[in-house]
């Protein structure tokens, strides 16, 4: 009964911004993460079969991120015909600020390039990722697209070009990942960044920017901590999180690198160095945002080299 | 007659913001600087006895900057009775946009600290460097002073705290610097200045700053090329200083990595990474600038990985 072979891939959550890093650096996290099933379909063209998790997400392909981007990989190789099944598994919440919409985009491109043998490298696909993930937020940047599709921490140098780098992974650098159950819009977090910054907080952001990813080369966890503080961002979006600066206090005497805001929120990190540091943040979480009786998510990954996986 | 033993330091100049680093970058050149001489002298405290090449400077301790930083040293060491000379060989023009009043500075401090049997690290005199400087400009920046003292590319994370990190030189860096004789103040350098970014500029300029510091790391010549565009003080600078834009058509037709202002002008540096380049360069400068009736000096450096020296 029908064609039950197909391939499964999974795409990570992952953390934009990473404080010093607005629009222009990302990490990939472990675990959590889209999934899609790809399959030979019944019809021409593609389609999105069934939405697990999931009721208010459209199948409408050109309405929805992992259906928009695998559309766009199929119309530059002219295969739009091509009878393909798409099932997601939306595993990930939306609005989290852990990269859900990506996620989903870079599961769709990905699932339906392997499906086909991979006529495209990673690289080659994550401009149909951005271009689904736009989909969602309107906006084209891959600061969680590249990371979800291609593993690690990733340094976008131009979001229109898609010029991007792999920066190195410091061993034993974690992230203890925060996600208090409120609803933050991106939109909304994005309306209210000023349009300009002074000079003298682009100076000190430079600064620490250029000495968070010497940082990283280095394998220098003290040049990391001394360089996490955002100077442009955080401050005028802090306010969208409950609890944030006493979060931030807490995640940093217990010894985080650094503590910021995951893409536009309500999601947090902490950059660790160890695992009990990420554990103990994660308690003092859980336990701060129960005493204000609000659900709390926390958990602690590693810092995913591989990105997007076919099983 | 008289004590005529004594020691000798050269303090190299250097090339402030490299374009994508404003007030966070700078790194140190070979040959150029200034030189002091230290002996013994024959009353107590720190006296500047002669200056040569520079009839304009002031002798009066407080108010040069090489005497400045010596005497913050000593007064650090509690040795500002001790009978100390100095010779400044003032080298370098005033108001290049090279680091002169830096080199001053850096000698200055260098030459009194190795005089006394270097009871300070360079490290440890760096904010007496700063501080010299000051008496020339006015602000506290570290972005000549420490390539200067230091030597190589340097990264001040912060100028107060004076925190900073050498930065990997890729073998083969060169730089092309290009002195056409006008007059730029570094005042009016500095006032000319917007005091606000577009959050946009912001983007694109952590983007770039990132990537050329990866670049450095991975000795990778095509990420520093991509990276060299200075999207924030050189639109706002460039017409201070005279054929600019066609200086800097001009070198990066003969394949630069990337031209911008060297501090606050008028001198413009050019990376490249070979001597063929930087030589065409240096050529297409003298045309230019001759065939506008105005002097210009050339010169060709490698990034001098020591800083001052102490002959």
């Amino acid at each position: 009964m029908g064609d039950r072979t197909g391939i499964k891939v999974f795409a990570p959550a992952s953390v934009a911004n990473l404080g010093v890093g607005y629009d222009i650096l990302g990490l990939c996290l472990n675990d959590i993460g889209d999934e899609i099933i790809v399959r030979k379909g019944k019809k021409p063209g593609l389609h999105i079969k069934t939405i697990y998790k999931n009721k208010s997400l459209s199948k409408d392909i050109k309405k929805n991120t992992a259906g928009y981007a695998a559309y766009r990989l199929l119309e530059s190789l002219n295969l739009t015909e091509e009878p393909i099944e798409i099932d997601l598994f939306k595993n990930m919440s939306i609005g989290t600020g852990l990269g859900s919409s990506a996620a989903s985009a870079v599961a769709g491109v990905f699932g339906v390039n392997s499906f086909l043998g991979s006529p495209y490298t990673k690289a080659e696909i994550l401009r149909f990722a951005t271009e689904g993930e736009q989909v969602a937020d309107g906006s084209f940047h891959a600061d969680n697209v590249a990371p979800s599709l291609l593993g690690g921490i990733i340094l976008i140098r131009d979001n229109e070009s898609l010029d991007w780098t792999k920066l190195p992974t410091p061993r034993g650098l974690l992230a203890c990942v925060i996600y208090p159950k409120v609803q933050v819009l991106t939109s909304e977090s994005r309306a209210i960044l000023s349009e300009n910054v002074s000079l003298d907080s682009v100076i000190a952001q430079t600064g620490n920017l250029a000495t968070f990813v010497a940082g990283l080369f280095k394998s220098d966890f003290d040049l990391i901590k001394k360089s996490m503080t955002d100077h442009i961002i955080e401050p005028q979006r802090a306010h969208l999180i409950p609890h944030f600066a006493e979060m931030k206090k807490q995640a940093l005497a217990c010894d985080a690198l650094g503590f910021s805001i995951s893409g536009a929120g309500p999601s947090m990190f902490a950059l660790c160095n160890n695992t009990i540091i990420a554990e103990n943040i994660a308690e003092k979480a859980q336990q701060l945002y129960s005493d204000q009786g609000i659900e709390c998510e926390c958990f602690i990954s590693e810092i995913n080299p591989q990105g997007a996986i076919k099983y």
